[in-house]
């Protein structure tokens, strides 16, 4: 097919963090189930490729105003996987945060109970509040982290790779049930890491789960040209887009990798309505849930500007801008993202953050279900992206605006998927089966 | 009710783990997860409180003979909770190979998504080559291992107990969400944690998930009579089974606890059919599956005897034995239960391993559905335990067996629930809402 892949996050209330205070909004949807099995039948049925949730280790103190991090993904989006039959899952995990061990057994057990549709989507937690549950005295820095980034998935991926085919034997005359021969360790030693191997089962039915990377600094990127098989950035302009995917390929083509094995997945805030002045008026009814003036401080640090020297609707100008992401940024690819914005002309911060999606700092889609297509349409074509995260802005009513009102239009284009052409997420985006990376020491 | 509790294991392809090799069996239903959403619907029909199933992060060498470790099990039965509605899951983590702040969330998690019916099943892990996947020189001895679980679980319980009920108030008026004062950090320091907390969201439908405690060393009894909710045991004579019992609410009530609140569940393994008959002849027909000779080093060691010194057939008396339990034993409460049964009188390491139902070293029963159900009757009434986790011999068969063939009998007699009295798992073992265990500062 020559269209895109679509992801839909489950983020709740919605990527507009204070949609709670929406009067239909239930504050209390994020902890439960029968709202999120809904959207993934609501999901599934419009053959989106899989659904995503982002996450990190702690508690955040906007919870003050807003739910944040919500229950852990994978117990989560395991339970929906559970109930649906093609839907991908897309789970969020620290490599900071976690053992390679224990995550790639994981993953693997959810490529096997789900029949192929498990993905990890791998970050390495910018959140400097996670290093205290994990007994660090302060949070690792990005450089660091993307080493043991960088190492943690060579292990895994090794370990995925432990069981050649044909090494579970069953032979009920002999009594001989595997091939020892045929089951490696790995014996990994390492500046993070020492892992013998191997797993306790062989490969699930994608060889290996999806890998999709989502960090924009240099660590990330140099990971996601090693390793990624999706790509999950943000982009306020076309040009950052297509340059980031160019970056990327050319990366992966370093690597020795075929470029069209790495699919970029573009993040992209949605809010749709069945008439563009429904959705301008939900658009204004949500700007009105925002703090503007917290919202105004964390944007003006994240930019390396001081507090206070900048309200919500003084324009920020290219020369206003320290040079280089300050070291506080909470992420590099969303600096990037939003100083290529300000590069367009002065704007203001309430402009931003309106454009950024009330703070998360993805690009903010708003229109009709035509209008929504049709931008997902000329992005697309404008060699921005392999597929689209789309993250409602209000998820209560945006996810399912999305996959009732837009999807059938994409379809009918020709641009989306009309059934699940392979009951694997791996072959759906198009990847190749994984080859064997080592030959290690037999167990 | 004056009944008792039932879990059912799901261990595939049976207790005896050669059981794979017999004409019927799926040598791969240990990987497939039709396999066990049929087990986990059976359970449920049969009113079950939980399946159950043992595990251990790391492949063993008898996976030559027999599929041993499987899938994740936080995967696998969280996929299971999800196509039921009543049924718990008692899932085994290891307090060694993982850290408490992810435990925590996961099982906080599993019990918000399972509207309350999640348990863990806490061992420190008694396989050496965990070890090796964990970074770890060699594998931690019992007393640390021991020392780390209370720790961690003492930690673990302090993150579920963080928030306070109401911390959430989303008031849309105000925009506040969440109140601050009633969100607790536990800032906790010790020999081998330093967690901040707290967990991202607040506690589920049980207040905590169900702790469950499966170890018989005398750390493990410790732990216990401190914090389990139900101890999982084993004991091949109603003796050995009865001391154990009065011994864990005995510590319980030295640790301030009331004794009711601690269940016993008693491990045996079940081989039954329609009738004696069947059943004795599947009984020699799995006998047939063992590698006898194996297996008898493999007992004589864990005895502390010298290899070769006992064949198969040679009586071993009391006086045989070393004194106390030898260093390398496997586990302690399979020692002791080994013992009580050769104090009885001389036993050949065939009669122990068939008795010991193929080496798990859990009590072999063997009988007609009406013998399974007057031998579980006898063993309750003589006060041996609360409840009992049933293991089936070979569980492609036995499994249902139990469920469709004895389950009924059972009803019928008043000894087991005939529906599910309460939505969560912690209601129908009649346990009660945890107390909030301390008052720490706020986030």
């Amino acid at each position: 097919m020559t269209g895109f892949h679509l992801n839909l996050s489950l983020m709740t209330p919605g990527h507009f963090r204070h949609a709670w205070r929406l009067p239909h909004a239930d504050p209390w949807a994020y902890l439960d189930i029968s709202h999120f099995q809904r959207l993934a039948r609501v999901a599934e049925k419009a053959r989106i490729d899989a659904v995503f949730l982002g996450d990190g280790p702690a508690l955040r103190g906007e919870i003050e105003e807003a739910p944040g991090t919500g229950l852990d993904p994978l117990v989560l989006l395991g339970a929906l996987a559970a109930i649906t039959t093609d839907l991908g899952v897309v789970i969020t995990s620290s490599t900071t945060y976690n053992s390679p061990y224990n995550l790639a057994r994981r993953f693997q057990a959810l490529d096997h109970v789900t029949r192929g549709r498990a993905a990890v989507n791998i970050v390495t937690t910018g959140t400097p509040a996670a290093a205290a549950n994990f007994g660090l005295a302060e949070h690792p820095d990005k450089e660091t982290r993307y080493r043991r980034a960088h190492e943690f998935l060579d292990v895994v991926t090794r370990l995925w790779d432990g069981w050649e085919p044909g090494a579970i034997v069953a032979d009920k005359a002999t009594g001989r049930y595997a091939d020892l021969d045929r089951i490696h360790r790995i014996d990994h030693e390492g500046e993070f890491f020492s892992v013998a191997g191997p797993l306790p089962v062989p490969a699930g039915p994608q060889g290996r789960p999806v890998l999709v990377q989502a960090g924009g600094s240099a660590g990330g990127l140099a990971l996601a040209g090693d390793f990624a098989d999706v790509v999950f950035t943000v982009a306020q302009t076309r040009g950052k887009a297509v340059a980031f995917r160019d970056d990327i390929r050319a990366r992966a083509a370093a690597a020795g990798r075929n470029p069209d094995h790495v699919k970029i997945s573009l993040g992209v805030v949605v809010l749709v309505a069945a008439t563009e002045a429904e959705a301008r008026r939900r658009e204004r009814e949500l700007y009105d849930t925002l703090p503007i003036e917290r919202l105004t401080v964390a944007l003006t640090r994240n930019l390396g500007l001081p507090d206070g020297l900048f309200g919500p609707d003084d324009p920020i100008s290219p020369a206003d801008l320290p040079e280089g992401i300050p070291d506080g940024a909470f992420s590099a690819g969303f600096s990037v993202s939003t100083r290529e914005l300000i590069a367009e002309g002065p704007r203001t911060p309430r402009e931003v953050i309106q454009r950024g999606a009330g703070g998360s700092g993805h690009r903010l889609l708003v229109g009709s279900a035509e209008q929504v297509a049709d931008d997902l349409q000329a992005w697309f074509e404008a060699g921005t992206a392999d597929g689209f995260t789309i993250m409602p802005a209000d998820t209560s009513v945006d996810f399912e605006n999305f996959a009732r009102l837009v999807v059938p239009i994409l379809q009918e284009r020709g641009l989306f998927q009309r059934d699940y052409a392979d009951p694997t997420l791996r072959g759906r985006y198009e990847l190749p089966w994984p080859a064997r990376t080592s030959e290690p020491a037999t167990v």
